[in-house]
């Protein structure tokens, strides 16, 4: 047959993570490479306990259609949270949108704010989901450098000074996916001045934020300023299966999004929002639950980063993230990871390559490496396994 | 502030169903306007038992990341289930994608078919929600009349004739949204052969198939011709709120479907796939549930129609569906019924205007009016509100 296929989508690249993940069936292999948390986070017990009281006590409501917005118990929530969060009142109508996880508000986003040809900025390198998200709706993207300390912001603001004028401006600020990098204090209250001075709008996507691991939390951009759209998950704290997300952002933003949400999928499940709604509305529950699985990934990354340490310590270079799933390394004397990973396949061990992080896609010496579902004895054996794999890729 | 908005999204209508929606909450209105399966028909205890064995018995999978293209266990219902209805083997891999709801399906279609001014037929009146999800991608609609046997036909195979080459042809062959009309045997092979002979894909939205009052199943379009993407949901027959449709397609179609799926959303719940799945799966169950919901809404639709026969007899034309969930009625001597619903509010009930179901939205002499969430004895009386309201109107 021969349909033809929206010019807009010719260039979609395959997603390089998807591909991996086959790699990462096969029994014998140790994955690095996924980003999913690990099952023992899930709160199976108080997700069963919530999910008859509400088929049982809350009747037909629970499993019709509800709000485009979301349903109103979860919105609630989201601005008593997020009222602290900010410093400032959170609307329960018109400032919040329930989205079918996070990729959905990029997605929305995209759509509502994209004409071809406008300029996203994001950093470099970048969350694979939110670049594929955008690159749909055909942006030019416009890449800034960032480090240990989150997106280079003083770059930003030289090319704002020269001229650029972004639609959006996108950041992971805590424990980035791939770099594990948080932006530090001072950038994020130059980036809000930066919105403010230009009329930008930052869009500030923050899955991570509540893993983690050391030092105290810091407040969110959309703290210093309303030109932002706050993008946050129940996926890395409660359960991803579920696909439960939101947004926070200006009110005639939220309209447009409203709109779009309506027609991409009408709202998000009702029973996934109440139920998850109803289980971290509980007093105490969701420091608890924080309590229980930070843990895990503190004691996770600490195994991944001392047997890197140990065994590859000339050939590798990273920085300790403070938080969140992921380590990002750069590899010194291989110039591409690609060849790397498929040493390290045969090896019996997985990871992402850099390049998959970046708009261009280049050969480069970097790999992100996720802790988050092997245990610390796992994550041991599978550097065992890489340092094999390096040696023969040097 | 002053951000500016993608331009496409410049004419995204406000929905007239979600503005009237708000009239509807009213506590004394008696609502004719929206399109809510009757809260009876939904199996809570069913559902109930399942999602305590799923987050019982299943382990943390069920709540964990899962495929772009749906969980296994539902993929192989609907392949079999399926395989039935289409008289064809239908793949559980690489010809099926769970969406989040039919609503998604559409919104997907639309990104990875419909370039700035393409060509997409549609029936008029249309199906509100598809017209939303595709013009957020610019087509040009070319409107193919409809009657109480579905599309004309013939009068799209002029056109192609003529030259038209649509990038899709979107119709709702079973128990229309809004008209009612149920496509005819010969039509559904005509369009069929049409597809064939121009190498075209048609779009065959199917959400309510299940719900026939009268006469024999007739075969969907997609059975006699692999030119199709046919789209149902459990909204209508299980329940909505769980948000999960189904596309079944070419592959070369569901392949850059699926790279758009997992840009949008990653995925569909797991949770919910997983419940719905089990519940349908059960020997038997889905004829069960079919001859527990079916008469209901026959027996609203017939108490309508024999209300509106009483009382409007000579100021209104329709046709009695077959099944679903609307009427759709025209009205001598009103030739705006905007008019007549403001009339109706005030007389204390609601429809939505056939003009909201039409491209060009010019006033019409159409009505919609639902069926599905009232009790006989409540559209008897909407009935008589309703014809309070004509006469102020005439």
């Amino acid at each position: 047959m021969s349909y033809t296929f929206a010019n807009r989508t010719k260039g979609l690249r395959s997603s390089a993570i998807r591909d991996l993940l086959k790699l990462t069936e096969m029994s014998h292999m140790l994955s690095l490479a996924g980003g999913l948390p690990t099952p023992d986070s899930f709160p199976l017990t108080d997700l069963r306990r919530e999910a008859d009281r509400l088929l049982c006590e809350y009747g037909p409501r629970v499993v019709q259609y509800s709000a485009t917005d979301g349903v109103v118990e979860l919105r609630q929530w989201i601005a008593e949270h997020y009222a602290l969060e900010l410093g400032r009142p959170v609307a329960v109508d018109g400032q919040i949108m329930v989205t079918h996880g996070s990729q959905q508000a990029l997605d929305l986003l995209a759509k509502v704010l994209v004409d071809p040809g406008d300029v996203v900025v994001s950093e470099s390198p970048a969350y694979l989901g939110a670049v594929q998200a955008f690159e749909l709706f055909e942006p030019r993207f416009e890449v800034i450098p960032g480090d240990e300390h989150g997106m280079q912001v003083d770059v930003l603001a030289d090319k704002l000074a020269a001229g650029l004028r972004p639609k959006l401006i996108y950041v992971v600020p805590n424990f980035h996916n791939p770099s594990g990098a948080t932006m530090s204090l001072p950038r994020r209250r130059q980036l809000a001045a930066l919105a403010d001075k230009y009329d930008l709008l930052v869009v500030e996507d923050d899955p991570y934020g509540a893993i983690r691991f050391h030092g105290d939390p810091l407040p969110p951009v959309a703290s210093f300023t309303e030109r932002v759209v706050y993008l946050s998950t129940f996926s890395k704290i409660v359960a991803p299966g579920f696909r439960v997300g939101w947004m926070i952002g200006p009110p005639e933003v939220m309209g447009w999004v409203a709109r779009a949400k309506q027609a991409a999928d009408l709202h998000t499940s009702s029973f996934a929002q109440l139920l998850l709604a109803n289980v971290v509305s509980k007093p105490g529950w969701l420091d608890e639950q924080k309590a229980r699985i930070v843990p895990m990934y503190r004691d996770r990354c600490t195994a991944l980063a001392d047997a890197l340490d140990a065994e590859l310590g000339e050939h590798i270079t990273f920085h300790r993230p403070d938080g969140g799933m992921f380590l990002w390394t750069r590899f010194d004397g291989i110039p591409d990871t690609t060849v790397l990973l498929r040493n390290a396949v045969e090896e019996g061990v997985a990871f992402v390559p850099g390049n998959a992080f970046t708009i261009d896609q280049l050969p480069d010496s970097n790999a992100r490496f996720s802790y988050s579902t092997l245990a610390p004895e796992q994550l041991a054996e599978a550097v065992h396994r890489l340092t094999r794999a390096v040696r023969a890729s040097l």
